[in-house]
């Protein structure tokens, strides 16, 4: 076997790892046997040369094995979750875990807190009065047996490895890698004892992911490396430019996700939560097609079952489950100040980028991962892209604990909206899909015109 | 100015830093902001994007600045030092700098342990009984002014950024870079306080440089970097793909290097010390060409005043100068095990490499910083490339403390020969010389026909 210093060379001029390597070379980390440094010369080796599938699959699983695997095996089911690469305003998890499970399909989710200009999972349900997200893996499979679902923050046991390199790559400029990105989210992932797994990668100025190009990339990797780890994995391309929905902040992105499980809420959000949990009750052989699976889905949110089942869920992790009925228990901050159109018009975009970084502007985000977040205060886009808007006509709203602060932020927000003539409609919010048989189909096709990914 | 992370991100995607972002950088790794594992990031990031001369000479002025430089003010004379890249039975500097001094040329020199397959020349003068390489830079610049020059090895006032760097290079594959060697051995050197610098670039499988092409691109850059930094520099690419001379090891390698300066020496090894001694004068303004350079060095050894400077910095570092007219005063292990010529014929390579790596084997040289050496052993490789031979006789010996360990290794010795039925004629041992106009010229050239070098 190659010594670790041999492997980093390796890999910096281009050649695989076997397997065997890399599980040494993550376990040599682990043990402290390979220092940080050269943990972040491979990390930068690899920001360069990249990883094929075999390589990413053996990190993957090297990094999920630094820790435990959550043990589902007593709960019936095909236990399905779903991965947001991160956006503004995104708050589907919240609804979508406790939709899904209503409708018989298990759902482990373990989430992370938010870092730089989109928010966290965590930190949301942390708006909610008591609920706790710091539950041990015991616990957490515990409620998924009882409840059906269950949303946990990472924990020691929960791929230790993947905590320690993304706290290097974090401060060393290797995070855009997508191999590095793939084995992060399914090292992570995969811990939580899954079957299955929809991603949703967003794609757009306020997504990780800028362009269709990168982020078709990611899905298919992603597709491709989780189904080598024995999974079944679909992903969705969804645009990010335009915040999502209308709330942006943490309480009130948690009221306006207990809205769509109360069967209203904002039309791209219900898109978004609805395609996404089509493909998760197809996974979990609860549906056959998207058509059944919708009709299934929307009969949960109508009869009140997915908010029943949220309730439970709350009241499992030691939260006041009369939220679900009254959304105003959620503390918001109670100083608004208004954002008006400047010109009659319509609203042709919403920089979502700089939304978000207004949001932790206000503290409702994180610029280093020690922050500390104020959960009240947020925005509302009161009026998206598409919408006609006269002069003077409110288009946002900030909650803000102190007016002076709204109002100097305030000129930020209204600068993020572009006005138009004319009324541009909108693309589809979720417009491609990628499955196993497509990433085969196409690496296959690029095979046969004599073309490699990798 | 940008952040520390976007500066390494920026090297990473490409991009010049320029001068204060480049101090700056080293400046916050100094102080202990930049931690090593962002430093190796950076380093890694540097294997893959390289840094334009500007940058190289930021770089090295930042290494060097981060100690002091040696102040020789009060020193006349222009002072000139050597650095070889390193090599196999490489003893230039103990015979060079005395003799050079005895010119009328200042040297000062700061030189390295040794570490992998080739020697070091503290390693090397610390076999004189008593002699001190430990000296201060007051000491050290003292000396160079009483003596004409003085030998030590690094201290923590020289270049201490270096010391860090190389540390964390050594472990993380990054030491073959070339703008990182280049910053590591001119932020050395001009910590010594010289007006100019001779490199001897040695090439071939004892070498750094295994090839003429990647040689002379870091001939090129030592040169126009050392230029660039206001010093006066020229570059020779010299043969090593046998050792030079004919001893390796510590104790022995000195007593060759004390023959030199009593008018002996093996040709090579000769050859080798006049060509770059006589650079060292023509930057000194000791001679206005080769040639007279020549006669003034020869006329040096003859007249015995290279080995009377000899004597008296050995006296004013503590060591034992009779060694100068009697080099068996250093112990060399008696037990000697010959290895002999399987076969008749002319010999037409010696492997410097494998003899190098005998040598470590041998402990006269070590696999890691902290390793411990003995002096006294080492080979005599007594018949060198181009020699005809007869079978059984002896080409090479071993100078060992017991007979089994050079019984065991004499076959790798023996291995390290290669035998041929015709002489093959030696190729001239210094082959190219490069300066800054050579440098400039092929500069432009390439500017010319659209090239750019970087």
């Amino acid at each position: 076997m190659r010594t670790l210093v041999e492997l980093i060379a390796a890999k910096r001029d281009g050649h695989a790892l076997t397997e065997a390597e890399i599980h040494h070379f993550v376990g040599a980390f682990i043990a402290g046997t390979l220092t940080d440094y050269q943990m972040t010369a491979f990390l930068m080796a690899v920001f360069f040369r990249g990883l094929d599938d075999a390589e990413t699959v053996a990190l993957t699983e090297a990094m999920l094995h630094s820790g435990s695997v959550v043990d589902l095996s007593r709960v019936a089911g095909t236990k399905v979750d779903k991965h947001s690469t991160g956006g503004v305003g995104d708050k589907v998890s919240i609804c979508l875990a406790p939709l899904v499970a209503a409708c018989g399909v298990p759902v482990p989710m373990v989430v992370g807190r938010g870092l730089g200009h989109t928010g966290g999972t965590v930190d949301k349900l942390e708006a909610i009065p008591g609920f706790r997200t710091d539950l041990t893996t015991v616990e957490f499979a515990r409620i998924v047996g009882e409840v059906g679902t269950c949303i946990i923050g990472p924990n020691q046991e929960i791929a230790p490895a993947d905590r320690l390199m993304y706290a290097l790559r974090d401060v060393t400029g290797t995070v855009e890698s997508i191999p590095l990105i793939v084995a992060s989210i399914l090292s992570k992932k995969l811990a939580e004892g899954i079957d299955g797994l929809v991603l949703d990668v967003k794609v757009g100025g306020g997504a990780f992911m800028k362009n269709e190009t990168s982020a078709r990339e990611l899905a298919s990797k992603l597709v491709a490396v989780g189904t080598r780890a024995g999974k079944q994995v679909v992903a969705w391309l969804t645009r990010m430019d335009a915040p999502l929905g209308v709330a942006v902040g943490n309480a009130n992105e948690v009221r306006e996700a207990l809205g769509v499980l109360r069967g209203e809420g904002p039309a791209d959000l219900v898109e978004c939560t609805l395609t996404l949990g089509a493909e998760m009750l197809v996974l979990g052989r609860k549906a056959s097609d998207a058509a059944q699976a919708m009709a299934i889905l929307r009969k949960a949110l109508a009869d009140g079952s997915a908010a029943r089942v949220m309730e439970k869920m709350i009241e499992a992790q030691s939260g006041n489950a009369r939220v679900v009925e009254r959304p105003s228990l959620i503390d918001v901050a109670d100083c608004v100040v208004d954002v008006n159109a400047p010109r009659d018009g319509f609203i042709t975009s919403v920089d979502a980028h700089e939304i978000g970084l207004v949001a932790v502007a206000m503290g409702a985000g994180r610029t280093r991962a020690d922050g500390v977040i104020d959960p009240g205060v947020g925005l509302a886009i009161d009026a998206k892209p598409g919408r006609s808007v006269n002069q003077g006509q409110r288009v946002a709203r900030l909650f803000v604990r102190e007016r002076a602060v709204g109002e100097a932020l305030a000129q930020r927000v209204a600068g993020a909206f572009r006005y138009g003539d004319v009324a541009t409609p909108s693309p589809p919010l979720a417009f491609a899909r990628i499955t196993a048989e497509h990433v085969y189909r196409s690496c296959n096709a690029d095979v046969m015109m004599g073309h490699r990914t990798q």
